[in-house]
């Protein structure tokens, strides 16, 4: 038994919860290692507290849930099979009745969590997934190694972008060239909509790549990460083009300051909202406190947001092997925005930084 | 008002139901012109049988909404508010009890749909989602251009694909270029992970790109498609490479065949099965049945993948308006597979074809 389920199967019995049904992409990638799409169609592995686990897929799914190392009973299932009857039936003959059922609630569909209250009338639906966060926010050994490739090859993209950067290019044309230089890497999926962002267009949360061109005096705001065998990475870097204002180089280094600050927070024990306040409280004190309305970052693991949330109010203490995201940002309207991100790991000795791309001021 | 909100609102008073709880992106999109990927927040619509939608969203988004069109009622809220209790305030104000709320049963998350449960404990939970999708089903005037356009930028970036291959080059190169050269174009999302396949990989339903190279007679198949202002495209070709076998054309030519059968019987008041059941009759008769395993196509819109499912046992009869696709195809393990796939509009006349890349049989 890994130890990931393993881990699910003690607090099962923990909780008496009769069994839990699990049926994200992330939750099924993680306890299984089978990275799979299925869009409508069902996958889900059920974990009980003291017998081995069931996975159910689509049949043809079922050589690549083995392929990956999937060694406990498949229930597969044909498009002309209804999968809840099949599943039904097996349950029934192992479980007549339950009490209590463990589901994903944010993100199973009603339509799914009922089909399990048809089989189960009396049994009281659970959270699992605050479980599974709490897993998945330790990495291993494997992950950060893994981990550690993705933030490199965010680091890689980052350069393509800076050097490419000319007067005349649009934010497309960089964007198009990162991503390019990245799939001819083998990359398939970038962890989200890649983010290249010139001008004014930087202090906009919302601003969305374009057809813009690059002017002198712009910031260049990079936001980017990649897919690599299941896990994520996420990096920004802000550079000018040409010339910088007083006021802009003042946003810049108020930013690197407090992402200092803030990175010095960070070891084993650290109350995570300490990490969102040390940036917070330097900005402010700049002056900027206004201009920096998001939290100081996020996990990062198999989903590029993942628990735990970095904001001021979290109450929770760093752990060795967490990995998350430090991104604070000021976002001045019609002047710009500045924000730089690197993606660490919680170590013994401290912290250690995924992404390396350089973080002082550039000017192309 | 809108014709589709006024047709979800008639519906509604057909039905007797106190309102509608409409929450995925594309359906918010389809009512309110509103693209918006809120993620873990809650953007929503609520329609009523007789008077004025509201809808719901955060602070920030506000500006999107109104900058989109929405001219009616908008609940907005800060990270610091619940949402839910907002709205349930606003609900009750109007409707003190309920009897039956319409949800997208398929779409909204468990955690959702006891929300609004637990607003009215006596409502009864009904299915929005058919009555979306066949509104959805037939498409506008503005709606066919954006679709024509989207397939044109379709045909550019196979024939970008096409004129890249070349001894030596790997699928994510040519994958790499096609993405690349639609971006510069403007192109923010594809809407699917584009598919460049080579030699027998062409025969695996679950192959994925890779850095396979290229080699002399191989056949590649492009499968790829753009999002453009929030419509999709979705084309597939196959070409040879430098040579092609007795066999390797014979498959070529009866996947084209078959697909000009299935498209010969595309019209107002067609069964959908009968296209399905045009192309898989003329592979069966060709021997290759059993290489067939998927259904002819799907409807195309706001979703890659929307309704109708394109199978033999659809009686649903076309609509003028309907986009979908026809796609059929064979797969021969070790020999290599071929797919042709073309996007069409149900019109007066018959049918228009919307992406035009040729399909004769193309040798590199």
């Amino acid at each position: 038994m890994n130890q990931r389920l393993a881990g699910v199967m003690h607090w099962l019995e923990e909780e008496n919860i009769n069994f839990a049904f699990v049926q994200t992409k992330a939750n099924v990638f993680y306890l299984s290692q089978f990275y799979t799409e299925p869009h409508e169609r069902l996958v889900g592995i059920i974990i009980f507290p003291n017998s081995e686990p069931i996975m159910i897929c689509p049949n043809m799914e079922k050589p690549q849930a083995r392929a990956a190392g999937w060694e406990y009973e498949i229930i597969s299932y044909s498009d002309s099979e209804n999968p809840w009857q099949l599943l039904e039936a097996r349950l029934k003959n192992q479980l007549p009745s339950v009490s209590k059922i463990a589901i994903e609630k944010e993100h199973i569909s009603f339509t799914r969590a009922k089909a399990l209250l048809n089989m189960y009338p009396n049994g009281e639906l659970v959270s699992v997934e605050e479980k599974l966060y709490s897993l998945r926010l330790v990495k291993d050994e494997k992950e950060l190694k893994i981990l550690k490739q993705a933030a490199q090859l965010a680091d890689f993209g980052v350069e393509v972008g800076v050097n490419a950067i000319k007067a005349g290019k649009t934010e497309m044309d960089i964007l198009a060239l990162i991503e390019y230089e990245l799939k001819r890497k083998g990359i398939r999926e970038m962890s989200f909509s890649t983010m290249v962002l010139t001008g004014a267009k930087t202090a906009d949360p919302h601003g969305n790549p374009g057809l813009t061109e690059i002017k002198r005096g712009d910031f260049v705001l990079f936001d980017l990460g990649v897919v690599l065998d299941g896990y994520c990475s996420d990096i920004t870097r802000t550079v000018a083009f040409q010339e910088i204002s007083e006021k802009q180089r003042e946003i810049y280094e108020t930013v690197l300051g407090a992402q200092l600050q803030a990175l010095s927070t960070c070891k084993i024990g650290t109350r995570i909202g300490d990490i969102d306040l040390a940036a917070r409280n330097y900005i402010t004190n700049a002056g900027y406190g206004e201009y920096f309305p998001h939290r100081i970052g996020h996990g990062l693991g198999i989903e590029v947001h993942e628990f735990p949330s970095m904001s001021e109010n979290n109450n929770d203490r760093l752990q060795e092997g967490a990995v998350f995201t430090v991104e604070p940002g000021i976002y001045v309207p019609s002047i710009g925005g500045v924000r730089i991100e690197d993606d660490l790991v919680i170590t013994k000795e401290g912290f250690e930084s995924l992404t390396n791309y350089p973080k002082e001021l550039i000017i192309i």
